[in-house]
């Protein structure tokens, strides 16, 4: 038996997958402060036009660049898997296949992106990114693919992770970025806050609009701003994933695969993987396909559909998208990268049209899934990745129960070598699970009365 | 230009190489107390038989049983990628390859031992493994092959790497190992030792010393020991990295290797790459094979061939090998696995039948090699490793100064996610080199007066 299915560099997909070509309905445009639609030239100082323009296209399949292909290449096409282990200790007919994104050099799906986003920024001239980060995956990612881009990076930390989690800052420095902690001192919006604030721990809202004010203030007008899940673009990037993965499961003899998951924080490892599906199921194909969030941020479980900010201090357009109101605060759980309000407009529309069937799982289940994952298998999971864990755990039982022969599909979207402290607190029994009452969730969705409705 | 060749799971390799039945002159015998050679029995309550045989045999190829290939399978064949960053960056006509050994679920080669101990333990009917780490990648390794195999594992952890490194312990603890520091109140030795120090920081050779009576007193018969470098059946399982990167070279074109690094520590990494090349060149093949070791631990460069202890405390056999004295501290350096007093005894007659040529290389110089690597190539090199890529950058160097097309291979042996402390000790500018005086040297070498010589 395979247990881990390679691709030639050589079958490596040319093109990414725009889901929006496929829609039964066009995407709905982002508004800005006036209600209106943004224009793409509103972007320009936020954003390179290249860019841009691959946010608002409809174009089905959008060529890769070969220089991009050729960095890509250091560590893709990454490995289709073969879960035996688990099978076997489940004793489940199910045969279950993923996709390990924890072997890029940054150790998580994003420099899929990160990549694409870098060259992209110094074809037209940019010579400097600015982005923010939670936990530090986005930043460690872009500040890899600027190193082997040669260009700057400066990153905004979250300051509660940037004192928790001293080695992504680490990781960042070594490949030549810079990283502060967020807010600081470094940006008007930072100021303001450390004044009002002094020991306030950050939030990724305020990150954001110091690295988008970083970047449009800077005078050479070589600076922009780079983000690393939500818009449209990066799920366009990471749809290489799911791309690589039909490649691969047909190499494996798997003419169907019955059910697809992932974890959804912005949603882009989730689309990345799911999206070549979608176009299939889109097309009469039956699949499950199922984006896997926190109890305690039930984005798509619990949120509502409705034009919202994409950061808490509201300097974003207005998005059309599954949301927990703009100044949602999670409770704290050690996956991160799952902690936000919002998600993104794509993986939003395909939940509306049917596409995929979202489910939540509270964060007990996912270390204990992890733990089981790593004693079997071997690669310890992110915390993120152990909610797509929990949840093929659950199909691959009940395919047992079923008596069913199916085929799952997810996405390992990174190792949690750099969150073994979350570990340690589930270990120790420092952790709970969180859920939101309903009166809290209309306080939270009460911020969107009077936005414009989608 | 295919960046990364990875090897069909159909075409892992079904056996090890044995170097000992290729060498000029057969392997001398471990020595016991009385300094007569140790007979098989006299091992057999540290080790399993099977494992013994292996130790002792001189069978040039020895099969590689298929459930430890189906395991292996879930990382290996571990690709041969081309560094073609570094090369651009170095402007040399060479043509570097490296095996990424830091992709397996620990992050280094060690679980290509790890699994095989376990498994022939598991045969043999033991239930318990009890091992020393000192950095702790040999007790992350050993956990993660037993959670597999379903064996229990004990780690003894230097005290100061412990308290130091809490997340090696969490990955071994992960995995299901249970991880005490040493010395410990655990074994009589390590009570002793607390008596005598309470504040001692512990060492590699207290922690060989009660990893080695826990196994030896368990009642029931069924634990045993197990030793992550410097015997004969760890090198012969590492050799799967070299047999593979043979057959990976023939698919890359590359007819002829001219240069093999790999760093060397007890000497597992470089053998397992290395072995296989020396016996082509034992068979006329013109190959500079190199195994790089710190200034600060000059075992091959600066120590002597002679029968010593394998530990501080004299417990183990006497080993012929080269040695700079049982009690040789190495100054504090960030590359944990390169600071043994010995050396592999194989490795060590390899050395003086003139197959390979040492080569010290001072910390400073091997991060800012590794820095280098890191923002062209990507991966973040442990630091042991980057003992490696300093070598391959002066080779590289060379080679563009003589106008030579060569060919380099080395092992890139872990990545440095565990280690980051290091890079931020580096990047601060706290670290320093250290080289021992010609005074120091003798006085340690002192030690082995009156020992039986090789």
């Amino acid at each position: 038996m395979e247990y881990k299915i390679n691709l030639p560099q050589g079958e490596m997909p040319k093109s990414w997958y725009n889901l929006a070509a496929d829609l039964a309905s066009a995407p709905l445009p982002p508004l800005g402060p006036d209600g209106k639609p943004v224009r793409p030239e509103d972007l320009a100082r936020v954003f390179p036009m290249n860019l841009i323009e691959q946010e608002v296209s409809t174009q089905r399949w959008i060529d890769i660049p070969p220089e991009v292909l050729e960095i890509l290449a250091r560590w893709r096409p990454s490995p289709l898997c073969r879960a035996r282990g688990l099978e076997l200790h489940l004793k489940t007919p199910a045969r279950i296949y993923y996709k390990n994104e924890g072997l890029s050099p940054a150790g998580s799906h994003k420099p899929n992106t990160a990549v694409p986003q870098a060259w992209y920024n110094k074809q037209a001239g940019v010579q400097r990114l600015c982005t923010e980060t939670g936990a530090g995956q986005w930043g460690s990612a872009l500040s890899f693919a600027c190193a082997l881009l040669g260009l700057k990076c400066k990153v905004f930390m979250v300051r509660v992770s940037f004192d928790q989690k001293p080695f992504r800052k680490l990781m960042m420095q070594v490949w030549g970025g810079e990283c502060v902690a967020s807010p600081s001192l470094n940006t008007a919006v930072g100021r303001k806050v450390l004044a009002e604030h002094p020991d306030t721990p950050g939030s990724l809202g305020i990150a954001i609009s110091e690295a988008v004010e970083e970047a449009v203030q800077d005078s050479s007008g070589r600076t922009r701003y780079a983000l690393g899940s939500v818009l449209n673009h990066v799920m366009l990037h990471q749809t290489i994933i799911g791309l690589e993965a039909k490649k691969q499961l047909a190499i494996a003899g798997e003419a169907k695969v019955d059910t697809v998951i992932g974890c959804a924080g912005g949603g882009s490892n989730f689309a990345g993987l799911a999206f070549p599906f979608m176009a299939d199921k889109i097309h009469g194909a039956q699949v499950d396909i199922v984006p896997v969030e926190p109890t305690s941020c039930p984005t798509l479980t619990r949120g509502r559909f409705a034009y919202d900010f994409g950061d808490v201090a509201g300097m974003t357009p207005l998005l059309p998208m599954h949301t927990l109101g703009h100044d949602f605060v999670s409770n704290p759980i050690h996956a991160g990268g799952l902690r936000y309000h919002g998600m993104a407009p794509l993986v939003s529309q395909a939940v509306r049209e049917g596409l995929c069937r979202p489910k939540a799982v509270p964060q007990l289940k996912c270390f204990a899934s992890a733990m089981l994952w790593a004693q079997t298998e071997g690669f310890i999971p992110a915390p993120e990745t152990s909610h797509a864990i929990a949840a093929v755990i659950d199909e691959a039982n009940r395919a047992r129960e079923e008596g069913k022969e199916k085929v799952i599909l997810f996405n390992f979207s990174g190792h949690g070598l750099m969150d073994l402290a979350g570990y340690d607190a589930y270990l120790s029994g420092k952790l709970q699970d969180y859920s939101m009452s309903e009166d809290e969730l209309l306080r939270s969705l009460g911020k969107l009365e009077g936005f414009p409705e989608p």
